[in-house]
């Protein structure tokens, strides 16, 4: 039976078109995570969204965008996300940030 | 070194192909948002999933399904997010709605 | 108006290509929550990330992976998330397992 890890989800909702030292911003994050050895991270791509700008993206045939929504998500433990937020601060020019609380159950090959 | 703020993540999960006054649902529900002016909506394709219904949709070759889940999130002030729900709860006919709490670290060219 | 319910959020972090039982690992936890009756599961694809084994993954046309991350999502009751947890430990070799407190506002055709 594993045991429980209380952890931190991280975040991060930009735009696919969004860009930071000529990479896109989502790249740009997942590296930074993984210099930093945050223990993972993750894109997932949305097909429409506006966000802080009100302008509404979309990937639909009518009203086609290049700056679709995209989330970036960092699971590890609450001092580790802390300690990355003033980083990925810096890199996240305009966009929203959340962290909220999550238990680990389960993380690699043994129960933690 | 941002300031903390208490919000609400927002989850809608649809089926892609569920509509909503002659379009599709998640696109009336990230318009509904936005005319109410809530902070920002993303919407997230998933390649499988089953429901309510029980129904198994899938994206895969063999087993290809029009009724793909979507979900529709939405990050904004807990009052705002509470005085959306009853508009949504009319919209969204079958389909599973939830609310989280959430931290906003940070939001658009500033701090929050 | 909707009643509160306490729910949680089960989230698991895989790879596309993770493989169990001849099938991919995704839809065999999709299979396994709908045979134990889960209220619903709904599987997002990522297009870039890296995890407990610091691979990173990607789509980019630079550094295409097969192994592109999946989250599967299963939202029930705490209790019933609470029971699968063993069954879904013994598929996923290796993964993050988290699990988030979540309130349903509504699901399906009624307000619960």
């Amino acid at each position: 039976m594993p045991l429980d890890e209380k952890a931190q989800l991280l975040r991060v909702f930009i735009g696919e078109s969004d860009r930071h030292g000529g990479k896109p911003l989502y790249e740009a994050i997942v590296l930074a995570a993984r210099h930093r050895g945050m223990a993972g991270a993750t894109v997932l791509k949305g097909m429409m969204g506006y966000g802080h700008s009100s302008r509404l993206h979309t990937a639909s045939v009518l009203r086609l965008s290049e700056d679709l929504p995209v989330v970036v998500e960092i699971v590890d433990r609450p001092d580790r996300i802390e300690a990355f937020l003033p980083e990925l601060s810096e890199v996240v020019d305009g966009g929203l940030i959340t962290v909220e609380e999550v238990r680990v159950v389960r993380y690699g090959k043994e129960a933690t």
